[in-house]
């Protein structure tokens, strides 16, 4: 007995905490393989947490904090063996969006905000894990999903063009950045221009070109993929030791300037009840998207491996690792899609391939932040441009139209309004949009008026099938679950139907693909019933689904019904339909 | 040809004018019904006008002009024979909630923000009703109507303590009435207290107890409904005769007053752009929550003579009837439930009993004003109150606890937050909760892994029969359609079901009961294939429903599924499952 209730505890620790699964068995050569793809992700990481921060509005190292201790804590929580968990292109963005709107940029508050923020996100993902509430997740449709990343994609990418441009510009919206860029157009600095087209140009380059470059040289493929991640390290390099030996930045060329060498320190998050109340909103909006973002990766990484990710235990995993950004110095994080498909292509075993790169950026944090001193911003917003350049893909909505136009309808609407109205608006009008489209759908269920197929038990769409009906029966197929939508739908159908056939004296309602019946579609049955007994019609149910039948039954409808439940619908044909033989509707 | 398109056009005439319809077949005995049943309804709406215009804060005379040209308009373009439009109490309410929050209570301001409040409705209502967009009062399922109407019947009782208490209150939700009501329970007038209770007491017992007594002393049956009907007449007499008699003015009884003598007068609603924005969402809901209870007494009544109405041509009816009460002194009106049956139980068989009552209320407003100079506001508010008691049904809570707790949930919010926290805020987060309830539970489909019958080619649940099944293929049967709410649970559960399983080689997917895949659905099963492929297992589907087969060839899914389409499951177990003969499982 004891010994079941100590094996059920490790059982629940193990649950709560994956980190006891994989540490146990933790072998030599997954040792290896983990540093060889720690290293691997290392060297992307470190331009690219700069160039996140930059995109956040926060200053550079805020990206390096907010790579290490939640990679750690992700590596303790979380249940995907690859998943890096850090800053990401599209959570930046939104971080940028929600801070943006409680403090300015470059102020002691704003970096405080979002400290608030990882909090917030943090504990709203532990809450969700705790009551195993990942399911909201899916209020997000693949649509809204893509539409809403390739408006993102876009619009990080204008935001970046002050940057290249060596520009001062403002706005959350497209019209709004694009009209500022072109205002301030004139005071284009032509070295920081130069600087950033040839950098965008250079990684574009290496993303598309290097690697079967390399490949064509017999390149060993370990060495093509370091050179091919080091991209973005070797643009750092190059323009940084320009900007350095050249004295550029005297000539306006803005660069990354002092970063402190620390590990990532203790920070407190803002507690304010302003604070808390302004970003509530924005904070579910980041929690949900992340998450959504990086189960989808976790799982597609799995699934290559046979393995599975919890996806309750997953919020738990992500919300620590928000939790360990808020007190550390960093935002909000999430799992990325590139840095978790690299993580896994250079052959990361378990989280403790998290665990060195961790180590890796903790040792940059440390020794290497006054090499990017003369780093300039618009190198990192090369980095950026060219990373979320992948995120846009137009293609969903010729795929949507060829599919299915509600889904075309939600996707255009959520690519409009995010880049005309901002990601909040954007995203929430998306959402409710497709769940309003869906409520339309099953608001007009297909029902079916059936009659009897000659020589058989089958009953068919009187419409399409040459079928035996009968004038005083009139049987209708309900293809649909019947809840509050459509059940007002269904008395007005019945009620046309029987008002325009005046020999009708029986109406059979065949509920074989009805999976519930909700409380109003009870009510609009009795009202059914009711108007037919009224009319002197009888109503009966027929091939009625167990579970459906049980919940009936707990009502009175079931007695007061003025007809009969028949168990197959040939029953009721048999019983209701008197002789002589019915006619065959054309 | 020209024959036909005269017969067309005829045809949509009389669609949108449905007085064309039974104006043509008019009768003299339809005539003398008519008559009766307008003599008994006007009766009984002179004192329930004047008591409604209270409710809403508005001067007396705007009850009475709701209820004179609204009626007329709705004759002309309403489909149901015996519906009474005109000023209901959940409509006053809101009105009162609505303007309320604009301007204040006995200000030029106030009455024509309730213009402009009808102005709103009425065009909303005429529009949904050109759109066809009838449908969409059905996002408000019975349970939240229920639960409102039930919260509102509490508020309006409450809210008219005061009147019978002779102090001043205000507030709109429950909470603060009661709280100024007890605030304020010192200034009490104990003559205007004993008017109300008195009255109240005497409604109560002509409500409950008047009709059997008078079928006991067997008076005839229409002196009987007149008697009834003409209870708060009585009441309004008695107390005005009192209350002249003794000067109870002069002591503090609050009273009508002076109130004009004219028919409904050409009156312009406010058109500045801070009003209408103000009202715009207030007449929305107005409109919806009116149009839902006119539909369901509409449609109960015709079913009673097997006549029908079209709820689209419904909402231009009232839509007219709106703008009608905006430009003639009213204020936003719907079919009454109380008048609706009286009208129609007193034997009204055409829109003509409205259009005679309008003409018997338009003489009221002429000749008998300066009659109701001392009738006491207690009187009113006891009309009011023994009315909407009538209202107040908690055994709502009772049936949906026992049917299903998904919609106890919802009634029980929004009686709760109605009454907490307005009427507004109660009736949007009632719909909001119910359809978040409805996404929750067709987000975990029901799921059966199948195995066959043996010696049949049914396939059945492996939990809950005796089926062959076999450790190399998994049968899943999904009892819902797929769309984006559900389609990662169906992913987690494929993938788990996978992943414990390690001979699986074929997982079946069969989609008997599946009746839409979305594009989330598509995209999903897509994943679910790349993921399967990756493990070396195939996908299979079994049994999809022509339209739904229709829609996935329009994408690239079935070309690029790793294993085959059957059109029966037990094709597919033949197909694959090998010999020699499978296990039996429990």
């Amino acid at each position: 007995m004891k010994a079941t209730m100590n094996a059920r505890r490790a059982e629940a620790l193990r649950r709560y905490l994956p980190i006891l699964d994989w540490g146990r068995t933790y072998t030599r050569s997954a040792l290896s393989n983990d540093l060889i793809a720690a290293v691997i992700v290392t060297i992307m990481l470190i331009p690219q947490s700069l160039a996140y921060a930059l995109l956040a509005g926060l200053p550079p190292e805020a990206g390096l904090y907010a790579s290490i201790v939640p990679i750690l804590l992700y590596a303790v929580f979380g249940t995907s063996r690859s998943l890096a968990v850090g800053p990401v292109a599209v959570v930046s963005l939104l971080t940028a969006s929600a801070i943006g709107q409680v403090a300015e940029q470059g102020t002691a508050g704003y970096a405080v905000a979002a400290l608030t923020l990882a909090l917030l996100s943090g504990g709203f993902l532990v809450l969700m894990g705790v009551l195993r509430l990942g399911m909201l997740a899916n209020f997000l449709s693949h649509p809204v999903i893509a539409g809403f990343i390739t408006a993102s994609g876009i619009l990080i990418a204008t935001s970046q063009l002050k940057h290249i441009l060596g520009i001062s510009a403002h706005g959350h919206t497209l019209p709004e950045m694009l009209t500022d860029v072109i205002f301030h157009l004139p005071q284009i600095n032509w070295i920081t221009f130069a600087i950033g087209v040839s950098a965008t140009a250079f990684l574009f380059w290496v993303r598309t070109s290097l690697k079967p470059t390399l490949r064509r040289l017999r390149t060993p493929s370990l060495l093509t993929d370091i050179l091919t991640k080091a991209g973005p390290v070797a643009a750092v390099i190059a323009t940084t030791v320009s900007v350095w030996a050249f004295d550029l930045a005297e000539k306006g060329v803005k660069i990354v300037g002092a970063v402190p060498q620390s590990l990532p320190p203790l920070t407190v998050p803002g507690f304010s009840m302003d604070l808390l109340g302004a970003l509530l909103v924005p904070s579910v909006l980041i929690s949900v998207i992340g998450f959504v973002e990086s189960v989808s990766v976790a799982q597609t990484l799995a699934a290559k491996k046979r393995q599975r990710i919890d996806p309750d235990q997953e919020l738990i995993g992500l919300g620590a690792a928000n939790l360990g950004a808020a007190f550390t110095g960093g935002y909000p994080v999430t799992g990325g899609f590139a840095r978790s498909v690299v993580n896994f292509d250079a052959g990361a075993e378990t989280p403790a391939a998290g665990a060195f790169t961790a180590i890796g950026l903790a040792v940059a944090a440390l020794a290497l932040t006054p090499l990017v001193f003369y780093l300039p911003n618009a190198t990192l917003a090369a980095t950026i441009i060219v990373a979320v350049l992948g995120l846009v893909d137009l293609s969903i909505l010729k795929k949507t139209w060829n599919y299915s136009r509600a889904d075309f309808v939600a996707v255009t609407a959520t690519i409009v309004l995010t880049l005309g109205l901002g990601v909040e608006v954007g995203v929430a009008s998306g959402v409710a949009l497709s769940i309003l489209l869906h409520l339309y759908k099953t608001s007009r269920p297909h029902v079916a008026e059936v009659g009897l197929v000659p020589d058989t038990q089958h009953f068919r769409n009187i419409h399409r099938h040459q079928v035996l009906t009968d004038p005083t029966v009139v049987t209708l197929r309900v293809d649909e679950s019947l809840y509050f939508v459509n059940t007002r739908f269904l008395e007005d159908l019945i009620q046309s139907r029987v008002a325009e056939g005046s020999d009708v004296r029986h109406v059979v309602l065949m509920f074989s693909a009805v999976n519930e019946v909700d409380y109003s579609a009870l009510e609009s049955l009795e009202a059914i019933n009711r108007r037919l007994s009224d009319m002197d019609v009888g109503l009966h149910l027929s091939e009625v689904k167990g579970p459906v039948m049980d919940r009936l039954k707990r009502s009175h409808f079931v007695d007061q019904l003025n007809g009969r439940v028949f168990l197959s619908q040939y029953d009721a044909w048999s019983s209701l339909v008197p002789s002589p033989a019915p006619h065959v509707a054309a």
